[in-house]
């Protein structure tokens, strides 16, 4: 019986760096530095850790030249050398996921609907109680979840899973390998109305949505469809849980947001951004490239500057809040007093 | 073979306005004045856009008469003549994408369950792997998306459409040509507890939700049930996505609000109001008809008054935003110092 | 035919208190002050009702001997005297409650999917649609409602009510008596990637949730799993709707969240704790014991005193937060203002 695992050398083979070590050292699996015991790789990827680092148990230490050099003789077991070990600890925590991953059954389950009209690759995997209208094409080794229900036209290609309970709206089209989790409703109807006389009139939502290759999308996440162009999620995007993207945005590769953002419609956001927590966004507004954007803070106007920006009223006590949201409310007042001591003032200096 | 389209004259026909022009020209559709073409209605609804609309290759102008007389000749396109050129659009945009649409098909889908005690009207549409419990009646014309669960004692009027994976609890109502997005739960339990000693003790959530006509749910959008009265969502409400309504709000007729409001329990909020992506609203608060809620802003009191009304700290560039929270955080200590220079500037004026 | 209902003898049997009255008066139901009838228990728990308490027209009044020395021979029908009145209201409006409830039925329905390697208790009611992965255990009395899908080695202990349209992932633990409500997904991966050159590499999020006893989960919250290890919500914690809760998070037992909280990664919140709506709270921070944070607040810094914490910008009319918000940007230059003022002066004064 083998153990699922690996040795050090063929994780040197697939992922680089240098080993200063045994190469058939086996270990089965990524902990962190505290946990880690004789059957496990970890990684120094904090400046801070180079202490804890030299106590851990670890079969093999993933870290930069830098730390190694540091660290010298207090760590007594194997080193990987790499410039970045935490993307090294990523790219191998995959793979030893990939070992113990349980692959989705290949097929259609026979409780799921799937439209005659609809094309599914032999290696797809869909899980029980799916609907799939017609005309919606699923490519090779996608999974598609339990009660997940995929519309009319929809093309999701080759790679991507879709996690149970999934909703993808009529037409729309998802790129390779993404990731989409539960809850998430990708092309649901923008929020578009005219007003006549105080009543609503709603504005047909006849537009797309386009998501690119690799993009994660996070639990209970909504990208509504755009009005008469699509929304467009460019390669790359990471969208938490719980985020609001409104009809025909347009977010630039590499952007990833955290959970609770919302984005208003006809946002056009550049590529490489980040987004904190709860983050907001108003509508036809520009951000470039590179900007980045802290939790809890409210994006008014364009950002033509790369950089970070922030907007969010600062934590207090209760007490001490109370006081300084009170002189907020009139610091017009305050304004006002102060222009009235420099005009007494310059009269007292000009006696 | 006849193209899906329609004719200017019957255009008119059907939604008024005063035709310039050939009532015999075809179109197919509507499209915004840069992506027009001689097959598409365009419209100027935003006088900046006049310059743009002189040019569009659009086979139909929808204007009002004032921008009518300023464009003059610069367009050479056919033209209708009406006050509100963008409740216009909406309309004909609805009747374009009626002529487009795939009618639901009549009937219960064989992967749905559906209680023998439950009343499905004949031209109802209840989609693959629906659930509907006992004692529901389901109304002329209503559509159930895929995968949506509709509770014991439930009401749904003529002519509403849920999407796909929509949950509604026991008992509530929903009145005529409501739409209600995929992920939206309606009834849940409001969030009622009584404390112990620090333990939580639930309190059982015996009202409904009552949701009048026209009103549309965004996607991922929670509205619970009422304690022991019900949650009232009056006719003509807009919701957008991801917005949580506690229990037994009541929201006056044809307010609406944008993706990511939060409205806690018991709050009572007028008609005609509307507000912003990202705003919050306290448990019992009375907000009059007419308000105004800008994003991201925490209405924290009653409002009395109609008009618009904002909370949220402005953006700036993180280092900025640093310097100045640290002052707001010492608000009380500068209302200090200028309280003691008017002191001293007071007993230096009395020398 | 007896109608359903109880003595108030029964009443004080179960929930203790002294009856001062007639134990044979039958009640079908608890009421507020205002709409109960000569059928109703109702309940006084604020001062402020006393008046309206005089004139009830209910058959019993649950309050304390302090409210009920007060209001004397103002009310005449009979009196519970219990030192929590809404404690007590809450107890017997569950038992009310069940009472009128309807059971889920025994078993598995025949449209569920359940995998033949799940383990189910014979008392548990599995409903339309659902779908159980293997070497999942589902305990006495478990309620999961149409449409709820749980993963692979779940386990989801006696007596705990998952709504329809929940989502569990694989191997999440879900303790006794919990309520978890529509849309809910537990399990989701946390958002963890390292970032190569601008590019997202996932980390695995190989941790599990575990959820105490006792916990209420609100519609479409979502709740992430651990990257290595777990995230744990304590017993008793109750989270309203629309939350997000990140990977590795730590909540204390007996801490409550209302609607559209966030709470990023890695984060460790205490006992006892009480969120507002929208409170934000930033990863790897620690909340200790017995601290309360006002809706609209964002913590950003750890919270190592017990007390209620506050951060949110007033609202005001539009126009005054025009004003000063302007003024805030602009608040280094208010203090460089005053500071020249104090030196002007004090080289009046020196004079």
């Amino acid at each position: 019986m083998t153990t699922i695992g690996t040795r050090l050398g063929e994780l040197v083979d697939r992922f680089g760096g240098q080993l200063i070590g045994d190469p058939n050292t086996q270990i089965i699996g990524i902990a962190p530095l505290s946990e880690a015991d004789e059957i496990h790789a970890t990684f120094l990827s904090n400046v801070k850790l180079r202490a804890q680092a030299e106590t851990t148990r670890a079969a093999v230490l993933i870290l930069t030249e830098a730390d190694h050099l540091h660290i010298g003789s207090g760590f007594s077991g194997a080193r990987i050398l790499t410039p970045q070990p935490y993307v090294y600890f990523a790219r191998a925590a995959q793979f030893f996921a990939s070992l113990k991953a349980i692959p989705a059954p290949f097929g259609i389950h026979p409780s799921a609907w799937v439209s005659p009209q609809a094309v599914i690759a032999a290696s797809a995997s869909i899980g029980p109680h799916v609907a799939i209208d017609a005309e919606t094409i699923i490519g090779e080794n996608v999974v598609i979840g339990a009660g997940s229900v995929i519309g009319r036209g929809v093309s999701i290609a080759d790679g991507t899973q879709l996690h149970a309970n999934v909703t993808v709206y009529d037409y729309c089209v998802i790129g390779q390998r993404c990731i989409i989790h539960s809850g998430a409703v990708i092309g649901a109807d923008g929020f578009g109305f005219a007003n006549e006389s105080g009543h609503w009139i709603k504005i047909p939502q006849t537009g797309r949505v386009l998501i690119g290759d690799d993009v994660d999308i996070g639990a209970n996440t909504s990208i509504d469809r755009g009005a008469l162009a699509d929304t467009i999620i460019e390669d790359g995007v990471k969208l938490d849980n719980q985020i609001q993207i409104g009809h025909n945005c347009h977010i630039g590769a590499h952007t990833a947001m955290a959970g609770c953002v919302g984005v208003a419609g006809s946002a056009k956001i550049g590529k490489y951004c980040t987004f904190g927590g709860a983050a907001m966004v108003l509508g036809h507004l520009t951000i470039v490239d590179h900007v980045h954007i802290s939790s809890g803070s409210m994006v008014s106007r364009s950002i033509l500057e790369a950089g970070q920006y922030t907007g969010f009223y600062p934590l207090a006590k209760n007490a001490d809040w109370e006081k300084t949201a009170a002189i907020v409310r009139n610091l017009g007042r305050m304004r006002e007093k102060i222009r009235s001591l420099e005009k007494t003032i310059k009269s007292l200096t000009e006696k």
